[in-house]
């Protein structure tokens, strides 16, 4: 028969799956005989149970939990609704992954209106019993019932005021009874039927709700933000009530064995005597700090001192303890391990392998790669951002904390910068012909467009804040102002703040704290590095970005966009002449003016890789977006470019496509413009030369996007190689290069053996790949995912975290096709994903030769694909 | 060792695919009997292994080419380069598919100077001997050198303007000598090198000019235009040389058996006695019919026709056959199964049964499905197309014929059709919009977009004539003109004739053919039916369509496009109101307003439909498709709906959508919405109820567009069942319904085992499918499509013709996926390419349950399906 519950005694901290993080350290702890309030859990396969029977408990988990409740009785010597010795229980949720404050607690569960009179007698203490029942109430009616909370506390305020209480503790004994008889009778107007006496029934309503609690909002919204699936599930855990609330002998409290924000090794704590956990949490009181416990008990001090060393020896890491003395008896309530800011984890990683707990492989599995983030970016004064008020909230679309003065387009914004203003850029959305004006800002913040959205992607590049898809705002970009949701108007100047890392937008200037990397950093990455397989890659398209990669430890250029190059002043000229050229000749000439400048762009970046791999991609977006929209521009560029207004127009009108993404771009430009690629080719193989004649040793590696056909490669490849071949016998050098493409198209990935033959790399471009693979375009697919969540059919954005289940199949069938054709392949990931630690440890289990990711993202990418190799080690120990 | 030379008395027809059909055919002749002129066949896979080695004949492929020559010099009795009895030959191409005059022909191969000289001795006849030694040069130098025939047709010129001939026959022979004198002078010119006299030099330099004339631009055309693959290549057939022009007693003809454009037993053809193949194309005499024959040379007349017969016999098919009369007696050159119009078809191949000569099953092989749309669709008069000149061609997207008065907007159009007026509309691309002015038109032509684009689908559900793509035009619709890329300007109210079936356009009105379907026509789909296995539904969104469906023999409907629907001008308005709610309860009082009109158009169409199964596709295309772009419409929509302009114009603003075919559409509105699929799932389920209580019994199929998770069909479902198991216990009635889904997205085929556990039906929607797997969207594929042709990266259109490699693949793996999960789960197909022949097949390989198409094509799918199950039984014979 399956077993859905299980004593804490039969437990242990590996049977986190089953029993969640809490239950398995509660059973971990019990094991270890330490004084833990003893108690069973209702497994996380009960809960999936629940839900597949309809969200019902079926009458054999039921009859199980009774049974194990008997269990529990007979150890404890108390029994459910007895009287003179009742036991009370709390009932708390604990999923497999920490999920604090997501879910719901009851307290004080077993009172009823005779086992309150018991426990008063027990304790001789009435105040207490009827204090602990209307918790109790109130409690059960709010999580198990849905009775607002609200309802019970403006009853209280009643009582308080009716006898002028100021403060809940000046509400004596009778006053309780009081409340208690008041918060029946509101349970039973509102629910019309009395609040219920009978413990196993409030059991078994209470494990019901905790159950519920796991598909609640704010649950749903947590797992969405922390890749938690939904399929986990949440395990309950029933124990015994200690109470520190029965006088001075008794107290609550929480401590960490390390310092959480700097990592240094000292208690930190902090504790309340003579109250409950909830009493903390709502600061009336001001709790102390934990070294004053030794003022006040300090046997107990010591003893906990010592259950605080035994955890951390045992579980290798920095715990987050809570605590309960109750009449001068500690008893532990939870112990995990504890969060920690990225600085901390840093020290605290390097400390622990110096103290000879950890090896340098135990220490890189501690760290969580995203936290990384944090180090390399500007954050908010945590001060100035607790007194600030968040206007609006977007998608968290590029890390880090910027304000500035609103402007609402990109020449305006980059105009404001040469003033010396900080500028953040306000936009609908983002398009090529904005990067000069994004560059120029400290922060971007577009009204559409999702996690990869254009906005997204140039800002993570740039390691620059961005706020993405913050659809709730109307911009107005004409206008020049936006309003909020609440009616808030900000107009082009008003000061702005953006958090990049959770989405937040703030009104006004808050102040920033610069990034720091720790030696600490420096050693972690190096250890990181001696574990990891995969080569870590930047995506950069200047030489400033590939300089930042590099320093932040990049080992060559996965994706070099060309098309970014054409922005620039200086060139895009050329490039629009190029475009409106009406045949090859004119659009040669045009050409011939970028090559010099595209050429010295490849210098540049050469020169910084120093003989590093350099991916170049050929242009590949559509040649509208280098072409203005807005009648006053064309108008402008019709007398540069010497044509009249409306010819200019009908040109701009006819490369209007329906469905761009889809349309006229990649490598079809190669294939209908064979001189852009010829001049692209020429600039990168002629740099090459120049650099190698310098004394290093460049092989580019030429990539081909948007292949969908084998045969479209193969002519693409031709024009590639012919013109490098010519070049490279002309200057009579040895150069070696390489030809790729990208595997952007679900028709690439599913004839990848045929397209494997002209191929030497693949490189996957999973934000295409993605877009293509689920028909949703990244551009609009805001306001579809803000629906999709909340009615649970995405749990995540898949351009933000790989879709194994569709997108992964894709990669799955490329890749075994690829080598079945060419066994030795060249593998790489260069899509947004290839930051993600989820899809880097995916890259790894596929044997990728590596990941290409946005320079600030390096140091998680070297990290995460360490810990993929380690969990190689670990399944292999496991087998 | 290989084999690449065949004599033709080693070969058979079976050999088709390696001898090319001309050559199998002659090889079987040689076999019967048949007097054919010796030679021998250079194989199709000599042709693939000259493009495989550079475009070069290898030594050891030339070295059999001797070999064999020899063997047939022996075998003949002559020798090549013989003075005193040279061989001559004729080299012609031969593929395995007929590819008339697409390829090159070179004849009296093996004359030179000193050659031509014994042949007029042998021949006794100077002037014929030297007649064709000028034409071969003329050949030989057009097809194998590229020196152009007009050239040497200008020296012609010169020579008997100097020798005041007024035809060639009226040149002597010293005016022959001096023209062949002249003709090698020309060569010398052009080439610098003198005009090769070896034979064997000869010989070789034309069979590579025919391998190469493979890919020439005619040959490729006609590829895509029929659908054979590049890989085939072309034999090279080399043959004794006959001369129809040795004087009255020679002569040259072709025949068919029956006649080919009305299927009559009886021999058809015509010939030309003293007189070459080419003399009867250059139609400088007039041929007399075949019947004549017997006039002149009764002996030889009543030869051919016991030919005739006995190749009717053999082949078992009415034959196009070629023949020659040499000095009395008779040569035939070629013989192969004729082609014939769509009705011959049908009456030969009923004739070809009732004559014992086939079987039924055969016949139905013999049919070419896509020919049957011939019969269907209205026909510009062959007399009236001859004397026609075409301005433009764009893509045959819908075929028929039709002529009207030109209108650039739907609006014009609709009221010139309620004027009388005979209306073609003219537009850059159509959308949904324009469904009332497509209506009241006779044909479209559209100046973007391809065969799947929304005017061509739309077209051809409606069985309206209409040509898609023709990018050559400049339509400006504001200006009310077009004008063609030779300058010619035509304007609103102008007359033009539109033919679909070749994507011609006309200027003026031609006159038409009506369709006419014969009793043989029902015969032969009588047939077809015993024999198919795949159901055939239609697409059929409108009660009328349906009725043309069945009569033209649909199962049921495979896809009714509810949107279509509101577009209708007294829903419209009501649907409009529906998408500018600014809330629910707003957005539901407009759904009550369309209830009623959905509900009717569902009951019209279940009473079409008699119980047949009906599929209904919940709403599908994005919202901003309903609403006007121009700023007058806006206005007065603005009004109607009572809102401010900027209002509305900012609504629609808010609906746009950078990518629309991967945004806002599908089940991704019943997400947002479900109050529209509410709406549509009660329409449906009411309207079955209304017509099943009259005593039919209806099971509707609601079809779910676009999923691409399993968790959202669950969802789109769970609105759909909670509606309709609601009306169904309400109205106390027994009712059955299924939901499926659309497999249009590629995660939906990769994740098709999640799927089909939610999903009772997956429809195949292969337009969408393939755009997507390709990641070229129809409406903006036109000019690369264009372009990938002529670079031969795309052989044909994969929006017209399945992709097996690619689309197939992941069909194949949804199929098996879905079955894995619900083994019986019902397949169908509703993509354009579900009236495809080829896709047909593999749908039937594949194990659907049927296919859907549009009306017209139903017929042409009975026949295909038919053809794919008889498939079945030959490939079981020839294992």
């Amino acid at each position: 028969m399956e077993k859905f519950v299980y004593m804490f005694s039969e437990g242990k901290a590996s049977m986190r799956n089953l029993l969640g993080g809490k239950g398995a350290n509660l059973a971990e702890m019990t094991g270890l005989g330490l004084p833990v309030p003893r108690g069973f859990t209702v497994s996380t396969e009960a809960c999936m149970r629940y839900y597949q029977d309809g969200e019902t408990i079926s009458t054999a988990i039921e009859d199980e939990i009774f049974q194990t409740l008997e269990k529990a009785e007979r150890i404890i010597g108390k029994k459910f609704g007895d009287v003179d010795d009742p036991l009370l229980v709390s009932v708390r949720s604990g999923a497999r992954a920490s999920m604090p404050g997501m879910m719901d607690t009851i307290l004080n569960l077993g009172l009823n209106d005779t086992v309150v009179q018991g426990l008063a007698k027990l304790t001789d203490n009435e105040r207490f019993a009827y204090d602990s029942y209307r918790r109790f109430i109130a409690m059960f009616s709010d999580v198990v019932m849905e009775v607002p909370k609200d309802k019970f506390e403006a009853v209280l305020d009643e009582v308080k005021e009716e006898t002028g209480a100021s403060l809940d503790t000046d509400l004596d004994a009778n006053a309780m009874k009081e409340v208690v008889r008041r918060f029946k009778k509101l349970y039973e107007d509102i629910k019309g039927i009395p609040f219920p006496q009978e413990p196993r029934e409030q059991l078994i309503e209470a494990i019901k709700a905790v159950f519920r609690s796991w598909n609640n909002e704010r649950a749903i919204i947590y797992r969405r933000m922390n890749d938690i699936p939904a399929s986990w599930g949440t395990a309950v855990n029933v124990q015994e009530m200690v109470y520190g609330n029965m006088g001075e002998t008794s107290g609550t409290g929480v401590a960490f064995t390390r310092n959480p924000s700097t990592g240094e090794k000292k208690l930190y704590g902090e504790f309340l005597m003579n109250a409950q956990g909830e009493d903390v949490v709502a600061g009336i009181r001001t709790p102390q700090t934990i070294d004053h416990l030794n003022d006040v008990m300090p046997d107990v001090y010591e003893q906990f001192c010592q259950i605080a060393d035994k955890l951390e020896q045992h579980y290798k890491d920095m715990q987050d303890m809570e605590f309960t003395i109750e009449r001068g008896r500690l008893f532990m309530l939870q112990t995990r391990n504890g969060k920690r800011t990225a600085a901390a984890a840093m020290k605290i990683a390097v400390d622990l392998v110096a103290e000879g707990m950890n090896t340098k492989k135990e220490a890189l599995l501690k760290i969580d790669p995203k936290q990384l983030d944090a180090l390399l970016h500007p954050t908010f004064e945590p001060k100035a951002l607790k007194s600030a008020a968040s206007i609006a909230r977007g998608l968290p679309a590029s890390p880090g904390a910027a304000g500035g003065q609103v402007y609402f387009n990109a020449k305006d914004a980059a105009e404001a910068a040469v003033r010396g203003e900080k500028v953040i850029l306000v936009r609908l959305e983002t398009s090529p012909e904005d990067i000069e004006g994004m560059n120029a800002s400290q922060g971007i913040l577009t009204g559409r467009g999702g996690m990869t959205s254009h906005a997204a992607v140039v800002a993570r590049g740039m390691g620059k804040c961005c706020v993405s898809g913050c659809s709730e705002l109307m911009i107005n970009e004409k206008g020049r102002f936006f309003t909020t949701k609440d009616g808030q108007r900000i107009n082009e100047g008003d000061f702005l703040s953006l958090d990049g890392t959770t989405g937040s937008v703030y009104s006004g200037l808050l102040p920033t704290t610069d990034a720091s990397l720790s030696g600490d950093f420096a050693t972690i990455m190096a250890w990181a590095d001696e574990e990891r397989k995969l080569k870590i890659r930047t995506n950069a398209d200047t030489a400033r970005d590939a300089a930042k990669a590099v320093e932040l430890g990049a080992e060559g250029i996965g994706l070099c966009r060309t098309e970014h190059m054409f922005f620039e002043k200086d060139r895009i000229f050329a490039f629009r002449q190029m475009i409106v050229a009406e045949n090859e000749a004119k659009r040669r000439a045009a050409l011939e003016k970028i090559l010099p400048m595209q050429r010295d762009d490849f210098v540049s970046l050469f020169e910084v890789m120093r003989g590093m791999p350099v991916t170049i991609r050929l242009l590949d977006p559509p040649l509208h977006e280098f072409l203005p929209q807005a009648d006053q521009e064309i108008k402008e560029l019709a007398q540069e470019l010497d044509l009249s207004f409306e010819a200019l127009r009908d040109i701009i009108f006819s490369l209007h496509e329906i469905n761009p993404m889809m349309g006229h771009r990649g490598c079809r430009l190669a294939v209908t413009y064979p001189e852009i690629a010829e001049m692209q080719t020429r600039a990168i193989i002629e740099a090459a030369i120049a650099v190698n004649h310098n004394g290093m040793s460049v092989i580019p590696e030429i990539m081909v996007p948007l292949i969908c056909d084998a045969a479209e490669l193969r002519f693409v490849k031709s024009i590639i190689t012919k013109t490098a071949d010519e070049i490279i016998k002309e200057a009579g050098v040895d150069l070696t290069y390489t030809v790729g493409t990208m595997i952007e198209i679900p028709r690439a990935a599913l004839t990848a053996d045929e397209i494997a033959e002209a191929a030497e790399v693949f490189s996957f471009g999973t934000n295409d790949l993605t877009q293509m693979t689920y028909g949703l375009s990244r551009d609009d697919a805001g306001r579809i995912l803000d629906t999709y969540y909340s009615r649970k059919i995405f749990e995540s954005d898949p351009t933000a975290r790989l879709d194994l289940a569709g997108v992964g199949k894709l990669m799955r069938i490329a890749t075994d096709l690829g080598r079945q054709a060419r066994p030795h392949i060249k593998l790489g990931i260069c899509g947004e994903h290839g930051g993600d630690p989820a899809s880097i440890t995916f890259c790894h289990e596929l044997g990728f030769d590596y990941v290409s990711c946005s320079p600030f993202r390096v140091p998680i990418a070297r990290l995460a694909a360490a810990q993929a190799a380690l969990a190689d080690d670990t399944h292999l120990g496991q087998k």
